[in-house]
C-alpha cells in the first residue's frame, strides 16, 4: 500500500482562530458541555481520522476576557468519548512537571484499558507562566530542568506501565489464583526527581504504553522527541522549515538506533475553507474582523515569556529588535523562532502579526478551496514535511465538517487517506508496534508449536 | 414528606465478599472492562439508588495473587460512567496525601460539568502502607500528620472551586466579552503543606463543589468528618456502635454550627439474601468455603499497619493480646476498634474472625430473606444509627440484582425509599444545598423585581 496520510483533530475552544467562539457559524455550546467534544469525537470518527487531540495548560490565561477559554480537563474528557466512539484515538496533554508519575501513569493505564486501546499522551512540561504558582513554586521552572525532569518522569511511567507482565493475570477460579505474583514486580525507581516503587495497581495497558506524542522545537525539545516520541506535533509557517525540522528529528532517530517509520511527525494546518479562493478569503477577514487585539497580544506575550508589547504602534512595521532574545525567554521555543524568523521576512505590521497568529498561533494557516487545501496537504506529505497533520479548524464543528466533506474525499479520491479503519487501536492507525515490556519477556505465542 | 433512606452501591472487585471472584454467580467480566462498570451503574440508576461509589487505594496488595484485585483508577471510571446514566450520583476516592490540589479541583469540576452535578468526592489521607513509597515518601506519612494535610487540602481545593462566581462567564459574542475577569480570582493560598495561587482553569462546578463524602473512625477522622463531610461512610458489625457513632458525628457538628441534616450517615452493608433463611446461610457458607486463608491474613495485617498472624493457630480462639494496641497503629482506625471489641465480645477463632471479615471487611454482614434485610434496614434507620446506606453487595452483580428486585420494593411500600428521582443532582437525591460561594456573592436571582 503507497504510505498514508495521518489527520488528527486538534481540538481548541470553538476553533482555533482566536476569534472563533464570536463568528455565527461556531457552536453555542458551553466549553463545559461534554455532548460538544462527544459530537466532535463522532464526526472525527466519520471521518476515519487517527484521533482527536486535546491541547492543555495549567493555569486560565488574562485572555478569558476577550476569548473563550476554561474547558473540561482533557483526561476526564477523553473517558467520557471513549464510549461514544469505537476506532478512534484518544490524545491527551499531561504535564511531566506537575503530576505525580504513579497518578498519571495509573489514568492511563486506565483510559488505554477504558478505549480498548486508543490512548496517545502528549507529554509536556508546561510552558505557561502562570503553572509554577499553581503547584507551590514561585515562579515557572526553567526549561532545561522541565526536560532533565520530563526524560526521568518518563522512564519512571514506563516503568510503571511494564510492572506488570502481559499475562500477569491468570483469574483461576478453581485453583483460586487471580495473579501470579512472579509476573508483577517492583520497579524499585530512585531518580534525582522521582522516587517511585511500583508496582502499579493496574495490570499492562492493551497498547503495552500510550502512544508517546511530543511537541517541543527547542534543541532540547527535538533531542527528547527524537528518543522517545511516536507522534510529533509541530508548528511551522512555511513548508521549508518543516522539511528542515521532519529531516532533523528522523536523523536524529536514526542515530538513536530507531526507524524513521517509529515517528510520525505531523504538522498543524488550520484550513479556512471557501467553495471559491474569494469565499475563504472574505471568511478569514471576517474572523480577523472579530479579533479583539488585547487577545493577541496577550498571546504574544505569552509566548514571549511575559514581554510587554502594548507599547508598540499596531500599525507601525516590527523589527526584530522589538522581540526579546528567544534563547532568554522562559516559554515554548516552537513558537518564539517561527513568529521571530518570519517577522525578519516579511517585516509585518503588528496588527498584521496579530492576525497571521490569530488564526492558529503560529501554525501553517491556508485559505482556499478544498482543492488548493488538498494540494497543500499533498505537497508537504510529498516534499518530506509531514506524514500526516493535525487538523486545526478555525471555527467548530462548521469548518471541519467542510475539511471532512470536502477535502478528505479529494485525498482519498488520490490514494492517500485511508477509506476504512484497518486496525482497532492508535498504534494501529499510526502504524506502531506495541512495544515490548522491558521487564518480563512476553509469554509464548499461543499457536506456536509446542 | 417522611424521611427517606439513601442508598449507594459500593462497587468492590466481583463483590465485597473476597471469594466474590471465584464464585459460579460473580461475573466473568475483567476489572478492567468498562462495561462491566457501566452495567452496575445502568442497574443501579433503574433501582433509584443515590449514587454508584468507588473505593480506592494506592497500591497493590498481595492479596492479588488471591483476590482479584487492580480495577480502573476511579476519576477515569467515573467520566466514563456519566455517559451512560442521567440521574446517579457518582462517587470517587481520591487522596488528600498524594495528589496535587490543583489537579484534584480541576478533574472534580471537570467531573461535576461532564455529569451534570452528579459528583461527591470520598476524601481519604490513603492508609494503606504501600501508598507512600509509589510517591517519593520512604514510609507512610503517619496518621496525625495525614489529616492536618487533609484539613488545609480541603480548604485549598474549595477555595478553587469558589474562584470563578457561578456568573463568571458572560458569554457576549456581540461585545466580544467572553468571561467578566471581576467575577474570576487568584486564591493566593500560602499554607503548611500547600501554596497555591489560582484561580482554578475552569468554571465553578454546577454543585458548587462536589459533595464531601468522608469515612474516617478515630478520634481525629471523626473531627474532621464532623466539620466538613455531607455524606459520611461507616463500618460497624452492630447497631449500638452505629447509634453511637451516629450520635457522636452529629453532636460534633451541631457544636460547630452545622445542622443535623447537613451530614447524611451510611453505614456499610453486606447483604448475603436467599428465598429462605437457609437458602441465603448456603450461599454464605459457599462463599466462606472458597476463601483462600493467606488473603484473610494479608487483609488482617494490613489492617493493623503490617502486623504479623500468619504463626496463630487459625482454629484457636483469639485474644485481645493477639493483636497490636490500635492508638500503636498506623493504618485507618475505622476497622481496627470494630475488629477488637468483636474479639473482646465474640472470642472467635482466627478462622472465624476471618470468615467474619471475608464478607465485608468488617462492615455489618445480614445474611437472610429480603424480608429480613430489609427489617435491619429499617430497624438501623428508626433506631437513629443510618440515614441509609453503603449497599455492600457480597457478589456483583448477582447480589445486588437481588436487593434492588426484591428488597427495595418491600422499603419502597414501606414508604421509606423513592419510587422515583424528585432531583438531577447527588446534592438533590441528599437533600444538601448548593454551597455559596466564599468569595462572591449570588447574583441577584433573575426574577427579583428591581
Amino acid at each position: 500500500m503507497t504510505r498514508q496520510l495521518h489527520f488528527n483533530l486538534f481540538v481548541h475552544g470553538r476553533g482555533h482562530h482566536e476569534a472563533a467562539w464570536r463568528h455565527p457559524a461556531a457552536t453555542t455550546q458551553s466549553l463545559t458541555d461534554i455532548t460538544y467534544y462527544q459530537d466532535l469525537a463522532r464526526r472525527a470518527e466519520a471521518a476515519l481520522f487517527d484521533a482527536i487531540f486535546f491541547a492543555d495548560a495549567l493555569a486560565i490565561s488574562h485572555e478569558v476576557e476577550h476569548n473563550a477559554r476554561g474547558g473540561l480537563e482533557p483526561l476526564t474528557t477523553l473517558a467520557a468519548l471513549a464510549g461514544v466512539t469505537e476506532r478512534l484515538g484518544l490524545i491527551a496533554t499531561a504535564s511531566t512537571t506537575y503530576t505525580e508519575p504513579f497518578n498519571l501513569a495509573r489514568q492511563f493505564a486506565s483510559l488505554d484499558h477504558i478505549s480498548n486501546g486508543r490512548v496517545g499522551w502528549n507529554i509536556v512540561t508546561s510552558w505557561v507562566t502562570g503553572a509554577g504558582p499553581n503547584f507551590g513554586y514561585d515562579h515557572q521552572i526553567e526549561h532545561a530542568e522541565r526536560y532533565e525532569r520530563a526524560t526521568e518522569f518518563v522512564e519512571v511511567v514506563s516503568k510503571l506501565w511494564d510492572s506488570w507482565a502481559d499475562d500477569a493475570v491468570l483469574d483461576d477460579r478453581a485453583a483460586g489464583r487471580y495473579a501470579d505474583p512472579t509476573r508483577i514486580r517492583r520497579i524499585d525507581h530512585v531518580g534525582r526527581w522521582h522516587k517511585v516503587r511500583g508496582p502499579l495497581n493496574i495490570s499492562r495497558p492493551p497498547q503495552g504504553r500510550p502512544v508517546f506524542v511530543q511537541a517541543g522545537s527547542s534543541t532540547t525539545g527535538r533531542r527528547f522527541a527524537a528518543a522517545h516520541a511516536e507522534a510529533i506535533f509541530t508548528a511551522h509557517l512555511e513548508k521549508a522549515s518543516a522539511v528542515a525540522f521532519y529531516r532533523d528529528i528522523k536523523d536524529q532517530a536514526s542515530a538513536l538506533g530507531r526507524l524513521p517509520e517509529e515517528i510520525v511527525i505531523l504538522p498543524g494546518i488550520s484550513p479556512v475553507i471557501g467553495s471559491t479562493e474569494a469565499e475563504a478569503q472574505r471568511l478569514d477577514r471576517e474572523l480577523n474582523e472579530l479579533t479583539v487585539p488585547a487577545v493577541g497580544l496577550e498571546h504574544l506575550s505569552n509566548r514571549f515569556g511575559g514581554h510587554d508589547f502594548s507599547h508598540l504602534d499596531l500599525d507601525a512595521v516590527l523589527s526584530v529588535d522589538d522581540f526579546p532574545d528567544p534563547e532568554t525567554v522562559q516559554a515554548a521555543r516552537s513558537r518564539t523562532e517561527v513568529i521571530i524568523s518570519f517577522v525578519r521576512r516579511e517585516r509585518p505590521t503588528l496588527r498584521a502579526l496579530l492576525h497571521k497568529l490569530a488564526g492558529a498561533r503560529g501554525h501553517l494557516t491556508v485559505v482556499g478551496t478544498p482543492e488548493q487545501i488538498a494540494n497543500t496537504i499533498e505537497d508537504w506529505f510529498e516534499s518530506g514535511a509531514a506524514d500526516g497533520f493535525n487538523v486545526m479548524p478555525p471555527i467548530l464543528p462548521y469548518l471541519f465538517d467542510v475539511f471532512a466533506d470536502e477535502v478528505v474525499p479529494i485525498l482519498q479520491k488520490r490514494g492517500l487517506f485511508r477509506t476504512r479503519y484497518e486496525g482497532r487501536t492508535l498504534r494501529d492507525h499510526y502504524g506502531l508496534e506495541r512495544p515490548a515490556n522491558r521487564f518480563f519477556e512476553q509469554a509464548s505465542p499461543a499457536l506456536e508449536p509446542a
